[in-house]
């Protein structure tokens, strides 16, 4: 069983080292964005889409295990996204999202953001080849998450806590939250969103463009943006 | 042996933590700058200082067993310096680094750059809680430095091949230590730079501001810089 385990982790590894290569070859910035289901992952991207207009081209490749409604919402904002079911799969693997690249061929210099299936357990252990893995938690779910499922928040670099015009109706305690995901990954950053009332989307989309200039320092300023 | 270890890293990673949440507060980026002796890191310092100059605060920690001659050649561009003179200690601790950053205290914004005692070996076990780990390997060591020394490179971000002015007098294959470094981290990132030249430089300023920007996205606008 482990070493069935160990051979699929391995060939998913070599698939995300390719699209890894692929995606720098590209100067796309990819993001594995990973949440429990109905953390407001798709809402979060439509209102980040908009936002990024004019600053950087945008495609996303969606996952889910039935449906392509998420997809068709991105699409209504005018970006590019191609829609992945897994069926009875409960994650995204590189191998997939090596196709649905192709298939997408986003600008160069794009961000891709590859939402995931709402699953805060079985992603954790495949990469995609992202640049960066991004947990949306929402203000809704609890503070003991990141303790909880600390395999997917030790692997993130970014949280970006939902939902937050919610926080006077709830008793969720942000700090307890963020001390939790530093148990686990201390080197974890945490930004407050809210995609409704757009508190925090200021600092997300700093977080996205400096991403994308730590990516590639050197190609930037001749990637048309 | 493993045990006494343990404990020496356990109490080490809860300084380093402390001094993350400590350089969070005063939105200090401070980034851990390894390498083997002589791979040019003070004078990659001295260029980057120079620079930085109307675009960010800079403070350097230096580390080395016996003199202060690096403090000062930081000393002489203007920024602040301390020297930390390890005796016959082979790398920094979370310990030394907290009590010089109390003696330094950078101004908000800053950039404080922590040049680690030239060691490929010793560093790479000890978190001074810096946002980022950068190995400076020079083109004169040879492409193999990654494979041979995994976990320095294992727990770094980016690579900054110094002294590219000199390739064309040298058999370094860039391409095969690119591999090497992937090998260890596929995440890796690799700047090729001269301080002597100014080749790449302006790519590794770009990396240094979107790494404040990444890591503060939401109070950069308010902190002097």
């Amino acid at each position: 069983m482990v070493q069935i385990e160990q051979d699929i982790l391995a060939k998913n590894n070599a698939y995300a080292n390719g699209n890894r290569a692929h995606f720098d070859a590209h100067a796309v910035l990819a993001l594995n964005v990973v949440s429990s289901p109905g953390s407001g992952k798709t809402t979060l991207l439509v209102a980040t889409i908009e936002r990024l207009k004019g600053l950087a081209p945008v495609a996303v490749i969606e996952g889910d295990q039935q449906t392509t409604n998420d997809a068709e919402r991105i699409r209504a904002t005018g970006a590019a996204a191609i829609q992945i079911n897994t069926g009875k799969g409960c994650h995204l693997d590189a191998h997939m999202v090596g196709h649905a690249f192709d298939a997408l061929h986003p600008e160069n210099g794009a961000v891709l953001f590859i939402e995931n299936v709402g699953n805060l357990v079985c992603p954790a252990a495949f990469d995609l080849g992202e640049a960066h893995r991004v947990v949306v938690l929402s203000v809704t779910e609890g503070e003991d998450k990141p303790i909880k499922y600390p395999d997917i928040f030790a692997s993130a670099d970014l949280v970006v806590l939902s939902k937050v015009d919610l926080l006077p109706h709830l008793d969720f305690d942000v700090d307890a939250c963020v001390a939790n995901a530093r148990k686990v990954n201390p080197r974890i950053k945490v930004l407050k969103v809210s995609a409704r009332t757009g508190e925090g989307l200021d600092g997300w989309i700093a977080w996205l463009q400096a991403a994308r200039m730590m990516a590639f320092p050197d190609r930037m300023a001749v990637v048309k943006a």
